[in-house]
């Protein structure tokens, strides 16, 4: 499947919730979801409370509508409490590869 | 297959060879080298010369006895003109979910 949207993006956890952030992050729905070709999630080697994910979309529209539904939006005010600050989004769209995780 | 070594690179190619770096990256032997559990390519949406690359190898010593290698090594010498300056490295490896491209 060809990704057309995507993005990169870094989370730090509260102190000492980087397992529990990588965690919720390996069970969010986005993971079987059909426009998602990639959900990569990694983390720090010299830090485990930052975490980071890259995310490929079919489109970003895919992506939209599926952020929009209140599954998503549950998921949001979920993750909101276990990071400190906001996530630190850059610009990077997979476009080959593989991950055999 | 479980990663304990990995990173993440951006590179720029050289002014409009984007699209010959990633193919280039896409042609690495690593992706069909069975301790390189993840190697995913991606782009810049906004700047086609940036391409970012994350790589997860079931350890540091498998991915630099590969390294190491005559092929590794002709590969590094081949990339170098077609980056412009060094790549920069981000402490990233990859921990789980997948890529289905």
């Amino acid at each position: 499947m060809t990704v057309s949207y995507g993005f990169h993006a870094t989370m730090t956890a509260q102190p000492g919730r980087g397992d529990e952030l990588v965690g919720f992050l390996l069970a969010s729905p986005s993971l079987a979801h059909e426009d998602c070709v990639v959900f990569l999630v990694g983390r720090s080697a010299a830090d485990p409370d930052v975490v980071h994910v890259t995310e490929g979309w079919t489109s970003e529209e895919t992506h939209h509508r599926f952020f929009a539904t209140a599954e998503a939006q549950g998921l949001v005010a979920r993750l909101q409490p276990l990071i400190a600050g906001e996530p630190e989004y850059r610009d990077e769209v997979p476009v080959g590869g593989r991950a055999a995780l």
